[in-house]
C-alpha cells in the first residue's frame, strides 16, 4: 500500500493511493482518507479524493531523522574518504523535514549546497535494541529522501547539525511504500531532468538490518521516526532554479524546487 | 520565576515552584499549577501541591535539543583540542530527554560515560534569524543539564549521534528559572557528593547571543527547544551506582543515578 498524508481544504489526513503511479500520471490517482493513524490498525474510508486536488504533505512528521553517512562506497571514494569502520550516525531535526513539491530554500550561509538522493525507511512502533530478525517488524514502509548538504559548511565544521540539518534541507515523499523488498532497489536523482546519481540499494556497504540494529543499540525510535540510508555516487550541487527529483524503483519521484531563502 | 513540569496521580502539568529553594529544603517547596502551558500568557490556578509529593519531570519536552561543543576553552584543551574557529553544533534527540531524579541508563556499547555538566538554555517562541539584540525575546529560561557523554564512542565515531545521543543522555532540569542574568554563574559538578566540575558561564568562548545567532541562521527553533552551551573543565567518568548533580547558581540541582541498563 502506499500511504500519502495531504492537506484538502485545512485539514491534514492519510490516504491511501490508488491507480497507476507511472511518471506524469498523478493527476489520475486517488487517495482513499485513513481513519485513524497509519501506526495502528487503519481502516479505509471510502471517501476518495483526487491526488491533484490535495497539496501533499511530507508522509511523516518524525520525531527525529538518524541519518547514515559514507554507506555506497563509491560515493564516499568520490569524497576523498574511506568507507569508515563503524556507520556514520548523525540527525536531522524534524524542521528540516519538507515534501514533495515543497522549496529547498537555498541557506544564507552557504556556497555550494548538494543534493544525496536516498533510500528513507518508516519506523512503525518504538522500538529499541531491536534484534536484527525483528527489524522487518518495526518498519512501516520505505519512501525518497534528499539529504540536501551545505558541502562547504560540512568541510569547515566538525559536526554536521548546520551543515546538513537547516530548514529545509531533508525533503520526503511522496508517500510511504509499506509493500517493497528494499534490497535492490534502483536509486535516481535528476536535476533539471539531467541524471546525477545512479546506483541500486544493493550497492549499500551497510544493510538496513544492521543499520537499525546499530541505532537501536544506543537509542529508542519511535513511530514516524525515519532513517536515511545513504547515498549512492554522483552528489553536485544545486543552485536557484533548479529542480532536483530522487526517484527509487517502486516508490516514486520526491521533486522539489530550489528556491532563494527569502 | 520558577517553573517546573511533574506527573501527579497520573497527570502531567505544569506548575510554578514557590517557597525557599534552599538545598536539602525540596519539602518545603509548593507548586502552584498552571493554567495552560507556559508558552503563551498563562495563569497560575491557586491550586498548590507539596513539591515532595510529586515526580518531577523533563522541565520541558524539547522537539530537538541543539548543544555546543569546546565552548569553554580549558574543558578543550583537557581533551587535547583547540578551540574550534566555527561553534561546534551537534543534536541530542527528545529521545534522550530525563528529567532530574531519573536515572542515567549506562550504555551497553560504551565503557567510558562522561559527564558534562552545561547550562541549558529553554526557547520560549518559534524564530529564526535571531538578530542579536532580538534574543533574549525567544529565551523562556534557563536550565541545568548533564550532555552525559559515552566518551569512547565519540573518539571511534565521527559523528556523535551514538556517543551523545543514546536514552538518558540528556538530563534536564529540576525547573526552568526564567528571572536570570546567565552572564556570570557558577556552573558544578559532583560525582557522589565530591566536586569534578566547577566554572563560571563568564568563561564561555561564545556567548548565549552569539550561539542562537549562529544556530538559528541554519534552522528554526520551536518553543521548548533546548540549546546546551557546552561544559566548563573537570569532565571525567561516571560509574554505575554513582550520583551525578549539576548545579548552576540561581537554578538549582539537577540529579541522576547511573544504573545498569535493564
Amino acid at each position: 500500500m502506499r500511504i500519502a498524508r495531504f492537506s484538502i481544504d485545512g485539514n491534514v489526513a492519510f490516504g491511501a493511493v490508488e491507480g497507476s503511479t507511472a511518471l506524469g500520471a498523478e493527476g489520475e490517482l486517488v487517495l482513499d482518507i485513513i481513519k485513524g493513524i497509519p501506526f495502528a490498525d487503519f481502516e479505509l474510508s471510502g471517501t476518495k479524493v483526487p491526488l491533484n486536488k490535495v497539496r501533499l504533505l511530507p508522509p511523516v512528521l518524525p520525531n527525529k531523522v538518524v541519518a547514515i553517512g559514507r554507506n555506497y562506497a563509491e560515493h564516499a571514494a568520490e569524497l576523498g574518504h574511506e568507507v569508515p569502520d563503524a556507520p556514520i550516525t548523525f540527525f536531522k531535526p524534524s524542521t528540516s523535514v519538507i515534501g514533495s513539491g515543497d522549496p529547498i530554500a537555498y541557506p544564507s550561509f552557504s556556497q555550494d549546497l548538494h543534493h544525496e538522493a536516498e533510500l528513507a525507511v518508516v519506523i512503525g512502533r518504538m522500538c529499541r535494541e531491536v534484534p536484527r530478525e525483528r527489524v522487518k517488524d518495526v518498519i512501516l514502509g520505505y519512501t525518497c529522501a534528499n539529504d540536501v548538504t551545505a558541502r562547504d559548511v560540512q568541510q569547515r565544521e566538525k559536526q554536521w547539525a548546520r551543515a546538513k540539518g537547516f530548514d529545509s534541507s531533508c525533503p520526503l515523499g511522496p508517500w510511504i511504500e509499506t509493500d517493497l523488498d528494499p534490497s535492490d532497489l534502483t536509486i535516481q536523482c535528476t536535476v533539471n531532468g539531467e541524471q546525477r546519481q545512479l546506483g541500486r540499494t544493493s550497492e549499500m556497504v551497510r544493510s538496513i538490518e544492521d543499520l537499525i540494529v546499530h541505532i537501536t543499540e544506543a537509542m529508542t525510535l519511535l513511530p514516524g521516526d525515519v532513517i536515511l540510508t545513504g547515498t549512492p555516487a554522483g552528489v553536485g550541487p544545486l543552485n536557484v532554479g533548479d529542480e532536483v527529483a530522487v526517484t527509487i524503483e517502486g516508490i516514486g519521484t520526491l521533486t522539489n524546487k530550489v528556491i532563494k531563502r527569502g
